[in-house]
Protein backbone atom coordinates (compact mmCIF):
# COMPACT_ATOMS: atom_id res chain seq x y z
CA UNK A 1 0.00 0.00 0.00
CA UNK A 2 1.49 3.28 -1.15
CA UNK A 3 -0.07 7.31 -0.77
CA UNK A 4 -1.59 7.91 -3.82
CA UNK A 5 1.04 9.28 -6.03
CA UNK A 6 -1.17 10.95 -8.80
CA UNK A 7 -0.37 14.82 -9.33
CA UNK A 8 -1.78 17.83 -7.43
CA UNK A 9 -3.77 20.23 -9.60
CA UNK A 10 -2.62 23.03 -8.37
CA UNK A 11 -4.91 26.33 -8.83
CA UNK A 12 -2.53 29.62 -8.14
CA UNK A 13 -3.76 33.14 -7.86
CA UNK A 14 -1.95 36.28 -6.67
CA UNK A 15 -2.68 40.51 -7.41
CA UNK A 16 -0.72 42.12 -9.97
CA UNK A 17 2.86 42.96 -7.88
CA UNK A 18 2.44 39.77 -5.68
CA UNK A 19 5.91 38.39 -7.27
CA UNK A 20 3.80 35.38 -8.42
CA UNK A 21 5.51 34.29 -11.28
CA UNK A 22 8.97 34.21 -9.75
CA UNK A 23 7.26 31.80 -7.30
CA UNK A 24 6.03 29.39 -9.33
CA UNK A 25 9.65 29.71 -12.12
CA UNK A 26 11.36 28.24 -8.94
CA UNK A 27 8.81 25.67 -8.42
CA UNK A 28 8.15 24.62 -11.82
CA UNK A 29 11.98 24.01 -12.40
CA UNK A 30 11.35 20.62 -10.72
CA UNK A 31 10.67 19.40 -14.48
CA UNK A 32 9.71 15.98 -12.97
CA UNK A 33 6.88 16.62 -10.67
CA UNK A 34 5.46 20.30 -11.83
CA UNK A 35 4.11 21.27 -14.96
CA UNK A 36 2.23 23.94 -16.27
CA UNK A 37 -1.08 22.68 -18.05
CA UNK A 38 -0.77 23.70 -21.86
CA UNK A 39 -3.43 26.05 -22.73
CA UNK A 40 -5.61 25.89 -26.00
CA UNK A 41 -6.34 28.95 -28.10
CA UNK A 42 -8.09 29.60 -31.27
CA UNK A 43 -5.78 32.51 -31.95
CA UNK A 44 -2.96 32.17 -34.81
CA UNK A 45 0.05 30.99 -34.19
CA UNK A 46 2.72 33.61 -32.99
CA UNK A 47 6.27 33.32 -35.05
CA UNK A 48 7.85 30.82 -33.18
CA UNK A 49 5.10 29.07 -30.98
CA UNK A 50 5.04 25.42 -31.17
CA UNK A 51 1.42 24.04 -31.31
CA UNK A 52 1.41 21.55 -27.84
CA UNK A 53 4.03 23.46 -26.37
CA UNK A 54 3.02 27.25 -26.12
CA UNK A 55 -0.51 26.65 -26.97
CA UNK A 56 -2.54 23.86 -28.19
CA UNK A 57 -3.32 25.94 -31.53
CA UNK A 58 -7.03 24.76 -32.33
CA UNK A 59 -10.15 25.90 -34.76
CA UNK A 60 -12.75 27.95 -33.30
CA UNK A 61 -15.05 25.44 -33.99
CA UNK A 62 -13.44 22.99 -32.37
CA UNK A 63 -12.56 24.76 -29.29
CA UNK A 64 -16.70 25.28 -28.89
CA UNK A 65 -16.67 21.42 -29.35
CA UNK A 66 -15.03 20.88 -26.96
CA UNK A 67 -16.38 23.34 -24.28
CA UNK A 68 -19.82 21.43 -25.14
CA UNK A 69 -17.96 17.95 -24.69
CA UNK A 70 -17.40 19.68 -20.95
CA UNK A 71 -13.54 19.43 -21.79
CA UNK A 72 -12.66 23.07 -20.72
CA UNK A 73 -11.64 23.39 -16.75
CA UNK A 74 -11.97 27.08 -17.51
CA UNK A 75 -11.87 29.33 -20.19
CA UNK A 76 -12.09 32.90 -21.46
CA UNK A 77 -12.60 34.92 -24.90
CA UNK A 78 -10.17 37.71 -25.07
CA UNK A 79 -10.22 39.84 -28.19
CA UNK A 80 -12.12 37.13 -30.10
CA UNK A 81 -10.30 34.39 -29.45
CA UNK A 82 -10.89 31.93 -27.04
CA UNK A 83 -8.24 30.66 -24.55
CA UNK A 84 -8.95 27.52 -22.06
CA UNK A 85 -7.37 24.85 -20.27
CA UNK A 86 -8.27 21.55 -21.31
CA UNK A 87 -9.39 18.80 -18.79
CA UNK A 88 -7.87 15.82 -20.46
CA UNK A 89 -4.27 17.17 -21.14
CA UNK A 90 -4.69 18.30 -17.75
CA UNK A 91 -5.94 14.33 -16.19
CA UNK A 92 -2.99 12.67 -18.03
CA UNK A 93 -0.38 14.68 -16.33
CA UNK A 94 -2.02 13.78 -13.35
CA UNK A 95 -2.34 9.96 -13.76
CA UNK A 96 1.48 10.10 -14.38
CA UNK A 97 2.28 11.96 -11.31
CA UNK A 98 3.09 15.48 -12.27
CA UNK A 99 1.28 17.86 -10.52
CA UNK A 100 -0.70 20.39 -12.64
CA UNK A 101 -0.14 24.54 -11.84
CA UNK A 102 -2.83 26.94 -13.29
CA UNK A 103 -2.15 30.33 -13.01
CA UNK A 104 -4.90 31.99 -13.33
CA UNK A 105 -7.53 35.01 -11.72
CA UNK A 106 -9.94 34.25 -9.30
CA UNK A 107 -12.95 34.07 -11.68
CA UNK A 108 -11.34 31.25 -13.62
CA UNK A 109 -9.85 29.19 -10.36
CA UNK A 110 -13.60 29.36 -8.52
CA UNK A 111 -15.02 27.72 -12.29
CA UNK A 112 -12.12 24.93 -11.75
CA UNK A 113 -12.74 24.69 -8.18
CA UNK A 114 -16.87 24.11 -8.44
CA UNK A 115 -15.82 21.34 -11.37
CA UNK A 116 -13.02 19.08 -9.54
CA UNK A 117 -13.21 18.76 -5.81
CA UNK A 118 -9.71 17.77 -5.99
CA UNK A 119 -8.21 21.37 -7.23
CA UNK A 120 -5.93 22.66 -4.52
CA UNK A 121 -6.18 26.14 -4.52
CA UNK A 122 -3.48 28.43 -3.19
CA UNK A 123 -3.28 32.43 -2.86
CA UNK A 124 -0.08 33.93 -3.17
CA UNK A 125 0.11 37.32 -1.17
CA UNK A 126 2.02 40.07 -0.47
CA UNK A 127 3.35 40.66 3.11
CA UNK A 128 0.39 44.09 3.26
CA UNK A 129 -1.58 46.61 0.79
CA UNK A 130 1.36 48.97 1.42
CA UNK A 131 4.03 46.81 -0.03
CA UNK A 132 1.82 45.65 -2.79
CA UNK A 133 1.54 49.93 -3.38
CA UNK A 134 5.41 50.12 -3.64
CA UNK A 135 6.40 47.45 -5.96
CA UNK A 136 4.05 48.62 -8.31
CA UNK A 137 5.08 52.18 -8.16
CA UNK A 138 8.80 50.99 -7.86
CA UNK A 139 8.75 49.34 -11.33
CA UNK A 140 8.45 53.05 -12.27
CA UNK A 141 6.73 51.58 -15.98
CA UNK A 142 3.05 52.27 -14.36
CA UNK A 143 1.39 55.39 -14.58
CA UNK A 144 -0.58 56.92 -11.37
CA UNK A 145 -3.56 55.98 -12.76
CA UNK A 146 -2.24 52.84 -13.62
CA UNK A 147 -1.51 52.07 -10.25
CA UNK A 148 -4.69 53.34 -8.87
CA UNK A 149 -6.51 50.75 -11.10
CA UNK A 150 -4.04 47.74 -10.67
CA UNK A 151 -4.89 48.24 -6.24
CA UNK A 152 -8.36 48.56 -7.07
CA UNK A 153 -8.10 45.65 -9.03
CA UNK A 154 -6.10 43.58 -6.52
CA UNK A 155 -8.74 44.32 -3.56
CA UNK A 156 -11.15 42.93 -5.91
CA UNK A 157 -9.00 39.50 -6.48
CA UNK A 158 -8.32 39.49 -2.86
CA UNK A 159 -12.19 39.21 -1.93
CA UNK A 160 -11.93 35.87 -3.14
CA UNK A 161 -9.13 34.96 -0.54
CA UNK A 162 -12.20 33.04 1.94
CA UNK A 163 -12.45 30.83 -0.89
CA UNK A 164 -8.89 29.56 -1.49
CA UNK A 165 -7.57 26.32 0.88
CA UNK A 166 -3.99 27.88 1.47
CA UNK A 167 -2.30 31.35 1.26
CA UNK A 168 0.86 31.86 1.15
CA UNK A 169 3.12 35.01 1.71
CA UNK A 170 5.90 36.07 -0.77
CA UNK A 171 8.61 38.36 1.28
CA UNK A 172 10.81 40.88 -0.17
CA UNK A 173 13.64 38.09 -1.60
CA UNK A 174 11.82 35.32 -0.04
CA UNK A 175 10.13 34.03 -2.99
CA UNK A 176 12.39 30.98 -2.44
CA UNK A 177 10.53 30.27 0.39
CA UNK A 178 7.07 30.76 -0.93
CA UNK A 179 7.84 28.06 -3.12
CA UNK A 180 9.26 25.86 -0.81
CA UNK A 181 5.73 26.19 1.09
CA UNK A 182 3.61 25.60 -1.98
CA UNK A 183 5.67 22.49 -2.36
CA UNK A 184 4.83 21.69 1.19
CA UNK A 185 1.61 22.19 0.80
CA UNK A 186 1.16 20.06 -2.21
CA UNK A 187 2.93 17.00 -0.51
CA UNK A 188 0.58 17.28 2.23
CA UNK A 189 -2.52 17.12 0.27
CA UNK A 190 -1.52 13.82 -1.19
CA UNK A 191 -1.92 12.26 2.40
CA UNK A 192 -5.20 13.57 2.46
CA UNK A 193 -7.34 10.90 2.96
CA UNK A 194 -9.70 11.70 0.41
CA UNK A 195 -7.33 11.34 -2.24
CA UNK A 196 -6.64 7.90 -0.74
CA UNK A 197 -9.36 5.43 -2.04
CA UNK A 198 -7.24 2.54 -2.43
CA UNK A 199 -6.14 3.14 1.33
CA UNK A 200 -9.56 3.10 2.63
CA UNK A 201 -10.75 0.10 0.68
CA UNK A 202 -7.82 -2.09 1.88
CA UNK A 203 -8.27 -1.33 5.78
CA UNK A 204 -11.74 -2.00 5.09
CA UNK A 205 -11.63 -5.37 3.50
CA UNK B 1 1.67 40.27 7.89
CA UNK B 2 2.79 36.89 8.57
CA UNK B 3 1.45 33.42 8.23
CA UNK B 4 -0.29 32.38 11.83
CA UNK B 5 2.36 31.17 13.98
CA UNK B 6 0.17 29.61 16.40
CA UNK B 7 0.81 26.02 17.05
CA UNK B 8 -0.81 22.84 15.43
CA UNK B 9 -3.33 20.64 17.56
CA UNK B 10 -2.04 17.12 16.18
CA UNK B 11 -4.03 14.19 17.11
CA UNK B 12 -2.40 10.92 16.37
CA UNK B 13 -4.01 7.41 16.20
CA UNK B 14 -3.29 4.51 14.36
CA UNK B 15 -3.44 0.46 15.27
CA UNK B 16 -1.27 -1.60 18.00
CA UNK B 17 1.53 -2.58 15.69
CA UNK B 18 2.08 0.37 13.39
CA UNK B 19 4.99 1.59 14.64
CA UNK B 20 3.30 5.08 15.66
CA UNK B 21 5.48 5.06 19.35
CA UNK B 22 8.71 5.08 16.77
CA UNK B 23 7.49 8.13 14.29
CA UNK B 24 6.20 10.27 17.19
CA UNK B 25 9.58 10.03 18.89
CA UNK B 26 11.17 11.12 16.15
CA UNK B 27 8.62 14.30 16.19
CA UNK B 28 9.10 14.90 19.65
CA UNK B 29 13.00 15.16 19.14
CA UNK B 30 12.35 18.59 17.93
CA UNK B 31 11.72 19.98 21.59
CA UNK B 32 11.05 23.30 20.48
CA UNK B 33 8.13 22.89 17.91
CA UNK B 34 7.15 19.81 19.58
CA UNK B 35 5.48 18.58 22.70
CA UNK B 36 3.29 16.08 24.17
CA UNK B 37 0.42 17.63 25.87
CA UNK B 38 0.86 16.57 29.85
CA UNK B 39 -2.16 14.85 31.04
CA UNK B 40 -4.18 14.97 34.19
CA UNK B 41 -4.84 12.08 36.31
CA UNK B 42 -6.13 10.33 39.64
CA UNK B 43 -4.31 7.98 40.16
CA UNK B 44 -1.44 8.72 42.76
CA UNK B 45 2.34 9.26 41.03
CA UNK B 46 4.56 6.40 40.87
CA UNK B 47 8.00 6.81 42.06
CA UNK B 48 10.38 9.22 39.59
CA UNK B 49 7.28 10.94 38.22
CA UNK B 50 6.66 14.16 38.56
CA UNK B 51 3.59 16.27 38.73
CA UNK B 52 3.27 18.66 35.37
CA UNK B 53 5.95 16.45 33.56
CA UNK B 54 4.56 12.92 33.74
CA UNK B 55 0.81 13.87 34.57
CA UNK B 56 -0.80 16.54 36.13
CA UNK B 57 -1.74 14.33 39.72
CA UNK B 58 -4.93 16.22 40.65
CA UNK B 59 -7.76 14.81 43.16
CA UNK B 60 -10.95 12.91 41.64
CA UNK B 61 -13.17 15.89 42.64
CA UNK B 62 -10.69 18.44 40.64
CA UNK B 63 -11.34 16.26 37.68
CA UNK B 64 -14.32 16.17 37.76
CA UNK B 65 -14.84 19.85 37.92
CA UNK B 66 -12.63 20.37 35.22
CA UNK B 67 -14.98 18.20 33.28
CA UNK B 68 -17.80 20.05 34.48
CA UNK B 69 -16.18 23.37 33.23
CA UNK B 70 -15.49 21.80 29.57
CA UNK B 71 -11.55 22.17 29.96
CA UNK B 72 -11.40 18.39 29.21
CA UNK B 73 -10.20 18.18 25.56
CA UNK B 74 -10.82 13.90 26.29
CA UNK B 75 -10.78 12.12 29.19
CA UNK B 76 -11.60 8.27 30.16
CA UNK B 77 -11.43 6.24 33.74
CA UNK B 78 -9.26 3.21 33.63
CA UNK B 79 -9.30 0.89 36.26
CA UNK B 80 -10.65 3.13 38.37
CA UNK B 81 -8.99 6.29 37.40
CA UNK B 82 -9.66 9.05 35.17
CA UNK B 83 -6.80 10.15 32.39
CA UNK B 84 -7.77 13.37 30.73
CA UNK B 85 -6.24 15.84 28.40
CA UNK B 86 -6.81 19.88 29.63
CA UNK B 87 -7.96 22.02 27.12
CA UNK B 88 -6.24 24.87 29.02
CA UNK B 89 -2.44 23.32 28.67
CA UNK B 90 -2.84 22.35 25.26
CA UNK B 91 -3.97 26.11 24.73
CA UNK B 92 -1.15 27.53 26.49
CA UNK B 93 1.33 25.90 24.42
CA UNK B 94 -0.33 26.45 20.85
CA UNK B 95 -0.08 30.23 21.67
CA UNK B 96 3.34 29.42 22.11
CA UNK B 97 3.75 28.11 19.13
CA UNK B 98 4.49 24.83 20.04
CA UNK B 99 2.86 21.80 17.80
CA UNK B 100 0.67 19.30 20.89
CA UNK B 101 0.85 15.84 20.03
CA UNK B 102 -2.60 13.96 20.93
CA UNK B 103 -1.64 10.31 21.09
CA UNK B 104 -5.23 8.89 21.38
CA UNK B 105 -7.19 6.53 20.14
CA UNK B 106 -10.31 6.92 17.61
CA UNK B 107 -13.05 7.35 20.50
CA UNK B 108 -10.59 10.06 21.73
CA UNK B 109 -9.87 11.62 18.66
CA UNK B 110 -13.50 11.74 17.25
CA UNK B 111 -14.23 13.69 20.59
CA UNK B 112 -10.93 16.38 20.23
CA UNK B 113 -12.26 16.37 16.34
CA UNK B 114 -16.10 17.58 17.65
CA UNK B 115 -15.01 20.20 20.23
CA UNK B 116 -11.93 21.47 18.30
CA UNK B 117 -12.71 22.15 14.41
CA UNK B 118 -8.61 23.09 14.45
CA UNK B 119 -7.42 19.64 15.39
CA UNK B 120 -5.37 17.98 12.67
CA UNK B 121 -6.10 14.52 12.81
CA UNK B 122 -3.21 11.62 10.96
CA UNK B 123 -3.79 8.20 11.00
CA UNK B 124 -0.20 6.60 10.53
CA UNK B 125 -0.83 3.15 9.09
CA UNK B 126 1.18 -0.32 8.45
CA UNK B 127 1.70 -0.96 4.72
CA UNK B 128 -1.12 -3.70 4.91
CA UNK B 129 -2.96 -5.91 7.07
CA UNK B 130 0.00 -8.53 6.08
CA UNK B 131 2.31 -6.38 7.45
CA UNK B 132 0.97 -5.78 10.73
CA UNK B 133 0.69 -8.95 11.56
CA UNK B 134 3.36 -9.99 10.56
CA UNK B 135 5.08 -7.57 12.91
CA UNK B 136 2.39 -8.58 15.52
CA UNK B 137 3.50 -11.91 15.24
CA UNK B 138 7.57 -11.21 15.16
CA UNK B 139 7.70 -9.55 18.40
CA UNK B 140 7.29 -12.88 19.46
CA UNK B 141 5.71 -12.03 22.77
CA UNK B 142 2.26 -12.54 21.91
CA UNK B 143 0.32 -15.81 22.34
CA UNK B 144 -2.32 -16.30 19.12
CA UNK B 145 -5.21 -15.11 20.74
CA UNK B 146 -3.49 -12.30 21.67
CA UNK B 147 -2.74 -11.57 18.33
CA UNK B 148 -6.18 -12.08 16.61
CA UNK B 149 -7.59 -9.91 19.43
CA UNK B 150 -5.01 -7.26 18.37
CA UNK B 151 -5.74 -7.65 14.53
CA UNK B 152 -9.84 -7.47 15.49
CA UNK B 153 -8.75 -3.96 17.17
CA UNK B 154 -6.78 -3.16 14.43
CA UNK B 155 -9.48 -3.66 11.90
CA UNK B 156 -12.22 -1.60 14.52
CA UNK B 157 -10.16 1.42 15.01
CA UNK B 158 -9.34 1.51 11.01
CA UNK B 159 -13.26 2.12 10.44
CA UNK B 160 -12.63 5.44 11.97
CA UNK B 161 -10.18 6.40 8.40
CA UNK B 162 -12.57 8.26 6.66
CA UNK B 163 -12.90 10.74 10.06
CA UNK B 164 -9.41 11.24 9.72
CA UNK B 165 -7.92 14.43 7.77
CA UNK B 166 -4.63 12.74 6.48
CA UNK B 167 -3.21 9.28 6.67
CA UNK B 168 0.50 8.34 6.32
CA UNK B 169 2.13 5.04 5.89
CA UNK B 170 4.86 3.72 8.00
CA UNK B 171 6.87 1.21 5.72
CA UNK B 172 9.38 -1.08 7.59
CA UNK B 173 12.45 0.83 8.30
CA UNK B 174 11.12 4.26 6.89
CA UNK B 175 9.99 5.49 10.61
CA UNK B 176 12.12 8.68 9.72
CA UNK B 177 9.86 9.57 6.43
CA UNK B 178 6.66 8.71 7.84
CA UNK B 179 7.86 11.67 10.77
CA UNK B 180 9.09 14.15 7.77
CA UNK B 181 5.58 13.58 5.98
CA UNK B 182 3.70 14.86 9.38
CA UNK B 183 6.04 17.61 10.16
CA UNK B 184 5.01 18.76 6.21
CA UNK B 185 1.20 18.17 6.90
CA UNK B 186 1.71 20.55 10.02
CA UNK B 187 3.93 23.11 7.93
CA UNK B 188 1.18 23.39 5.71
CA UNK B 189 -1.67 23.69 8.15
CA UNK B 190 -0.21 26.83 8.70
CA UNK B 191 -1.27 28.08 5.87
CA UNK B 192 -4.76 26.90 5.85
CA UNK B 193 -6.91 30.26 5.09
CA UNK B 194 -9.48 29.26 8.55
CA UNK B 195 -5.64 29.89 10.22
CA UNK B 196 -5.08 33.21 9.42
CA UNK B 197 -7.59 35.40 10.39
CA UNK B 198 -4.81 38.52 10.35
CA UNK B 199 -4.72 38.18 6.88
CA UNK B 200 -8.14 37.59 5.56
CA UNK B 201 -8.98 41.06 7.62
CA UNK B 202 -5.79 42.91 6.51
CA UNK B 203 -6.97 42.46 2.39
CA UNK B 204 -10.47 42.67 3.51
CA UNK B 205 -10.05 46.19 4.93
Amino acid sequence: MEINQKGVLLVVSGPSGCGKGTVLSHILEDKENYSLSVSFTTRDPRPGEIDGIHYGFVSKDEFLLQIADGNMLEYTEYCGNYYGTPQSTVNSLLEKGVNVVLEIETVGAMNVKNIRSDAVLVMILPPSYEVLENRLRSRGTNSEEDITKRLLRAKEELKALPEYHYCVINHEGRSHEAAEQIRRIVEAEKHKIERNNMILNHFYQ
